[in-house]
């Protein structure tokens, strides 16, 4: 079982830790998405040196490419891509449902065809399993259907139930399976039901029965309004087990994650951070910055001067933006070190914060000036 | 003037270095390219730590984009982009030749239209002057005309002394001009001629006659046969001041660049590692390497065992493979890295062996490793 310690509560807010075969991590926790065994255009000694606890990569890609086989000779993804600290892998329903054309969801599993070649295969909630052990993952997130938004009570519910069905399955094969690498690993489980708070309920009193290691919220930040997602987290971080981490996938922008945080959510990942760095939209603690835009043509001063990152200290405005007009590799770099550093560090800060007692004060202050100049972005 | 002291010969290969107000730069040099103020996915940080001493830039392309006003306003180019260690810029010569639309040339100078935006530019060996001023480069390059292969003798002729006239002019406004930056700039000229060594060797006394801080030869690798370029680098060296650096523009594959220290050239710059690199072929002592090939899928021995670049002391070939097919940003870096190192690496040996008197013994044993597997790579 994984050993989670709230260290300070503050409200609903926590900060804790927890330990893995490979290193602490303190929550609240941003984890950078390496959907690949990379995150994106950033090099693995950045990522120690912005101070990432976890990287998150993709059961579904990796089992695609480079695949299972060459990472269990490679000795798991730590190895293969050279990242010595925490990996979790989400379990890859999500892109199925996302990415590969004709699904089909089955009672046992769903079946799908790659994004890559067309070529079939099913993934089962025991196969699932078995991939994250190749990948030698420190937290296995289950198989689960992410169901879209809007979705309707009837669908929302029998794929809830889906979900507890597959959960079960994924907890059997996990205490079956024996880790490859010596390092052990964990499991958390996913809990479902769109908008609508009873079948939150019921899937949250399902998977919790389980006794996973953690406790995901899935099924949000997929197109609802902000409130929703906000009154969804409240609502579910209320059922879940106090004594565990609690994860709420793929959000989102830094406000987001924020009043997630003061809902009692300890663990995030979202691709936010990296594709708008790449779409040179950069985030400062005076707001969203359009790195393309005119006005930065001869401004030479930091991007952010509150930022510590490699980025800040040593590059302009100016250069950044000729970098990306000039259509430069070295923007998306520059860009996503910036971006991530900033996510990070938020977290880091607001970890702070709670062990302070005064998280919701600083919250409403960071929120004031980071919100400036919100323009929409594209993720 | 520059000074510059040879400081051993092991028969024409030159051991030297030189002082520019940016550092001392040790000879025979490989200078990276970094034609829009960055090297192509290599952050500067990177570029110290695989002891880069000098980055070429470029000329007409730092003119289109940023441009001079942006360039004067940041304090120049070594602030502009962080980099405090002497930067050469290309006079825009050959990018006019080569990139531009509609180029006409006429007695003082070249009228172009841009490649980005089609607009009219007309440079003079003046403006270029002045715009390197802009840019701040520890060594300019003379405005000439770059001849393509194969060139007819009228027009090879015509041209070296067209380009004659243009560094006449370029000498008289160099000197008249003033350092914006407070630290001293020195200029290069360019020896032309194409294939004919009565050219050559009419350009080369035009050209010493004017007393430049160094001189380069221009024109080669344009594509003619590799005998003929090193006969020609040959023959034009002895016809060079022996107490100024010798730059062979745009050269080239490693056996190229030991060919050429061993008939007296000092300085080197080509975008083949950066290039070569973007597309997956790495350089190696064993031979250049091409990532994408499937039998690396689950090699996981370093790229190069005898290099110590951050890509082979922290990645596996399968790694670096599956970075490439699966399209990441992550591959661009690792390998230009890699690439640069090999580079810089084979100049600083080449030193070595020259000061230990054994160079060519040393050359012929390097190139039959480096040149094992010799796929012809698209530089």
């Amino acid at each position: 079982m994984l050993k989670f310690f709230v260290s300070s509560k503050d409200k609903k807010a926590r900060a804790g830790y927890f330990e893995t075969g490979h290193g602490v991590v303190e929550t609240p926790v941003f984890m950078p998405v390496g959907t690949q065994g990379t995150v994106k255009a950033v090099n693995q000694k950045y990522l120690e040196e912005i101070k990432t606890q976890v990287v998150l990569s993709n059961t579904y890609h990796l089992y695609l490419r480079p695949g299972t086989e060459v990472l269990e000779k490679a000795g798991g993804l730590h190895r293969f891509m050279n990242w010595q600290k925490p990996i979790l892998t989400d379990s890859g329903g999500f892109q199925v449902f996302s990415l590969s054309e004709l699904r089909k969801v089955k009672q046992d599993g769903v079946e799908f065809k790659s994004h890559l070649d067309g070529s079939a295969h099913f993934f089962t909630p025991e196969k699932v399993v078995a991939i994250q052990g190749s990948i030698g993952s420190d937290i296995i997130m289950v198989l689960d259907e992410c169901t879209p938004y809007p979705c309707e009570y009837e669908y929302a519910l029998n794929s809830a139930k889906l979900t507890s069905s597959w959960a079960l399955m994924s907890k059997e094969a996990f205490e079956k399976s024996v880790p490859l690498y010596g390092h052990k690993q964990f499991m958390f489980g996913i809990i479902q039901g769109s908008v609508y708070k009873d079948i939150r309920e019921l899937s949250a009193k399902d998977i919790a029965k389980l006794d996973f290691d953690g406790y995901a919220i899935g099924g949000l930040a997929v197109g609802e309004p902000v409130d929703i997602m906000y009154e969804m987290v409240d609502y579910t971080t209320s059922l879940m087990p106090e004594n565990k981490p609690r994860y709420l996938m793929g959000v989102g922008r830094p406000e987001n994650l924020l009043e997630a945080v003061e809902r009692g959510v300890d663990m995030f990942d979202c691709v936010m951070p990296t594709r708008n760095g790449r779409n040179a939209y950069l985030f400062t603690s005076k707001g969203i910055l359009s790195m393309r835009n005119a006005k930065y043509k001869d401004d030479f001063s930091e991007i952010d001067k509150q930022c510590d990152c490699y980025t800040c200290k040593n590059f302009s405005k100016a250069y950044l933006r000729h970098l990306f007009i000039a259509g430069e590799i070295l923007a998306l770099e520059l860009a996503s070190i910036h971006n991530l550093y900033f996510y990070l560090k938020l977290m880091r800060t607001a970890r702070e914060k709670i062990i302070e007692g005064r998280f919701s004060e600083w919250k409403k202050e960071i929120l004031k000036s980071i919100s400036l100049n919100n323009i929409t972005t594209e993720a």
